[in-house]
């Protein structure tokens, strides 16, 4: 358990749901060492709003045969972006959400990660929470785009909380993958996750990814005061 | 720290987040006795979503000089209720929810009770999160009925996820009123909520409330694995 942590940085925005943003907020705090020398990894905190993954497929469709996604934004993690590119999504009981944000680059297969506020607005009963990527067997969605539409058979779900780390960071809080960790964040609305999935990458900088209803509940935006820990 | 929690009862409902209801989901489980004969008390979970307690000075200027609230539906609380009156409140950007149901019955001051995702919506920037009654400071809100508009200075708030009980059920967790509980909801989506306050009232039944934007982080309706412990 990392204890003793101490802010070094935090830089806040504001969620608008209207306008798809991938990522609201970051708080970036440094988390001391657990009796070692040398500087700890900085763990950062991001709240992803719905977003899409297209395949290059779908991508033809939707956009147009050979079309690339276009850079709006890029993300924390290197080579990851907001596309300029948005799509609508139409869920089960004919309710639409517009301007659901793409993010590059193309994936092999094409996915949708709600927050479960919105899979009810747009009437799905209830969508599975997994890791990105594991995606059979979960419910589909039309996706309309300036140029075609696409009947997506699967991969409309809610992403499990994870966190996203290189080796050496791994290393530093004694986990594996495939191995979960908690994240407690504390302040008035106190909220422990327990089952943040650790994803390890020697690209990958050290970053909790939770979704706008775990960001909301928690708000932790509003406080310093949290720990990643096994 | 209640272990070994087995499930006696579930009715679940959907959040509707257009038709604000207060109770949209409900589970209830029997907590077994620590060690003690005797039944233990029945905990149901409950998401409350958005809504507003009126003053009488404030329905005579929304609904009408001498206007009373009339009852839609009970709420589990016996004496409340969900009233069938609704209001619009405007946000600081002159963004508006309307239908924003009323509680009942009336109290000495008005009070909006928000998640963070409403709140955001309306263009809060943050809105505190206070125990019930609690609204000194606050921010406030424009409120429009079928008769006249209030301008609520202070009142508008994110509602502290809580716990109800009467004094045999505290006796049975050994916590008294101020303290703090935790609540561990298990699940894919697991997260423990660790600074649940609990309110004593002979007349209460045990129930912890909670707001959308927590239910619908932890998912509560999915799972039976729940368990409230100091």
């Amino acid at each position: 358990m990392a204890s003793g942590t101490s802010a070094i940085s935090t830089s806040a925005g504001t969620i608008d749901r209207s306008q798809v943003e991938q990522i609201v907020r970051q708080v970036a705090l440094e988390y001391l060492g657990r009796g070692k020398s040398g500087t700890a990894p900085v763990l950062t905190v991001q709240a992803s709003s719905r977003h899409m993954h297209v395949c290059r497929e779908d991508m033809d469709i939707l956009f147009g045969p050979g079309t690339e996604l276009t850079v709006d934004r890029p993300l924390f993690q290197d080579g990851f972006y907001a596309a300029k590119e948005t799509v609508t999504i139409v869920g089960p009981r004919s309710r639409l959400i517009s301007n659901l944000r793409i993010l590059g680059p193309m994936r092999p297969r094409s996915q949708v990660e709600l927050a479960f506020t919105d899979a009810i607005m747009l009437g799905f009963k209830d969508i599975p929470v997994r890791l990105s990527g594991d995606i059979d067997g979960t419910p589909g969605a039309v996706i309309i785009g300036p140029k075609g539409v696409v009947e997506l058979k699967e991969g409309v779900i809610r992403a499990a909380i994870h966190v996203h780390m290189n080796p050496a960071e791994a290393a530093h809080f004694g986990v594996a993958k495939g191995d979960t960790m908690k994240l407690r964040i504390g302040g008035a609305a106190g909220v422990t996750f327990n089952n943040v999935h650790v994803r390890i990458d020697p690209a990958s900088k050290l970053n909790v990814h939770m979704d706008t209803d775990e960001a909301n509940a928690c708000g932790f935006h509003l406080t310093k005061d949290i720990e990643l820990f096994k």
